[in-house]
């Protein structure tokens, strides 16, 4: 797969399309092999493309899409009242082999959806997770979901584990150690969910699964993967970058009391930006959607043109390792013996 | 009210008797009007007593009880195989008036089941929720629950958010927004359960309630009150202090790396304490069970002499606000018009 060609939902997130296709054209100047197909509203997006110089239009298509995802569209409305709109219409290209991977900064619940709709799942998984990797103590470790499944069940979470383990594998770490996200290490405590969740990944074959972790112990880096519902992972994940935020903001105002905090927090500056970068990697990176037989990146909703060419990067990094074919072959293997 | 008697239950929480002794110990010297009744192993806690000079005696009781509740008791063991822990026997001084208030760092699901049992809840209130302060870019903020009920119904969350209005108002703010904690804010985010207690709230007259509030909106302060099921509020928190303990962490190693930013390093750390001491209010203030005729406050389990000292000057403060009666008169009204 020399030229990978890569759909763009030109049209979601919170700023509309411009930030999108300001990172798209950057994205194909950054990357000469890369082609993109930039889906949504033609006459717009030509108009923003004309705005920048030096655009290689050999390698970017425009494909009109008549109808736009809002944000508070809800998934059934995104589903069947709206056909034409750019985000179903970017995933149609990779389910009809005319792209290689979807990017989108739009619904996070019409995404889901759409991606099971169009794209479907790979065999033995019943519902995409959406992961991303949260910084640790202990390097990186891979949470799922996210947010995109607000409620599962113990099924689902068991095949979270597995395709979470998978993608720590694919990522370089030999026999990741998965856990459970819970409020307590000990076998009593948690929701009926999550307990049976236990089970069923204790009995599992294949899995290097570590039981319980803890909300400290996520950062403290005890597991790599580390899964629960995507109602806890979401609210971990925002907390945290809100948690983030918010520090770096009391430091500034710490060091800014008196001459020597501020000469002390002038030099202190840098170090606690990059550090603030590397605490919201979800915003920066974007976030894979998991299980479907196709590659779906999402980027954040509000993400910035730097946040959104990080997403089209991963989604081109996917294409390059063939995500979905490894976790179908990995799934079928760890599945096989796990049969639930 | 002029000598509230708190009962601390001495053998709960992960280090044993020692630290509580000494905790109990401390505060009872710095509060001349405090006596204390310490419930456990009587023996082994005079022994420890006997380690410090000038103990006033005359304001502490020591109250034998044979039995300990373990961090992995299901909550069934400890309300029906352990008749004589010194969880129960400490609830029960309370109930019987002989104490005013119980502090315990044990077993939070045991206390959650012993608490109801032993003290029942207010008029209107199914469960009790565990409560407590984080810090916010706008000052602090109520959360609750914080692990004692992983599995809430709207019924629930709606008692929860009630509680802690009346919790928000009694520590001095007027008319405190209180929201529901949820994976975005359109109406058609979320599970079930925080949908339809939405409903309930907007309908609820009294409340000022403000709709829904992401992980990263709890730490910009745009609420007084966040009520959540306990899953996700603990994970909240302590996914928080892991967060907060890893970047205090980070920064030191980044100040280390050579002689100027060493420099920098060692004029920032002061600063930097103490922000992370502020951002792990439950595990140096203690916790509040809500809900209760009584007043109990949970220490955290692995919690260091000054943060059982701080639980029980918590307990103490709540007693002499008379919290339990102030709830119950504000929820009468509340609730009144709002019966569901």
């Amino acid at each position: 797969m020399s030229a990978p060609i890569i759909a763009i939902d030109a049209m979601g997130g919170d700023f509309g399309p411009r930030n999108i296709v300001q990172a798209s054209l950057a994205c194909l100047t950054a990357t000469p092999s890369l082609h993109l197909a930039l889906v949504g509203q033609a006459s717009l997006i030509e108009e923003l493309i004309a705005r920048q110089p030096g655009v290689d239009r050999s390698r970017l298509q425009i494909i009109n899409a008549g109808e736009v995802i809002t944000m508070d569209d809800p998934p059934a409305q995104a589903l069947r009242g709206k056909p034409d709109s750019s985000m179903r219409v970017a995933l149609q290209l990779v389910a009809s082999g005319q792209a290689q991977a979807c990017v989108s900064a739009g619904n996070t619940g019409a995404l889901m959806a759409l991606s099971r709709f169009v794209l479907k799942t790979l065999p033995g998984i019943d519902r995409p997770a959406m992961v991303a990797a949260i910084p640790t103590r202990a390097g990186y470790c891979q949470l799922l979901d996210l947010g995109a499944n607000v409620d599962c069940s113990a099924e689902t979470l068991y095949q979270f584990a597995v395709m979470g383990s998978v993608m720590a594998e694919t990522l370089g770490i030999t026999r990741p150690k998965v856990a459970l996200l819970n409020v307590g290490t000990e076998d009593i405590k948690g929701n009926q969910q999550v307990k049976r969740a236990a089970s069923l990944l204790q009995a599992a074959s294949g899995l290097n699964y570590i039981g319980y972790v803890e909300g400290d112990g996520v950062y403290r880096g005890e597991a790599d993967v580390v899964v629960c519902d995507g109602f806890v992972g979401n609210v971990l994940l925002k907390s945290s970058e809100g948690l983030a935020s918010m520090i770096a903001a009391r430091i500034e105002m710490l060091f800014s009391r008196n001459l020597l905090t501020k000469a002390v927090g002038v030099l202190a500056l840098p170090l606690l930006k990059r550090l603030q970068a590397d605490l919201a990697p979800a915003r920066h990176n974007g976030a894979s959607l998991l299980g479907l037989q196709g590659i779906v990146v999402k980027s954040h909703g509000s993400a910035s043109v730097q946040g959104f060419q990080s997403a089209i990067n991963r989604a081109l990094i996917e294409t390059r390792e063939n995500q979905p074919q490894r976790l179908r072959g990995q799934l079928e293997v760890l599945l096989q013996n796990d049969r639930i």
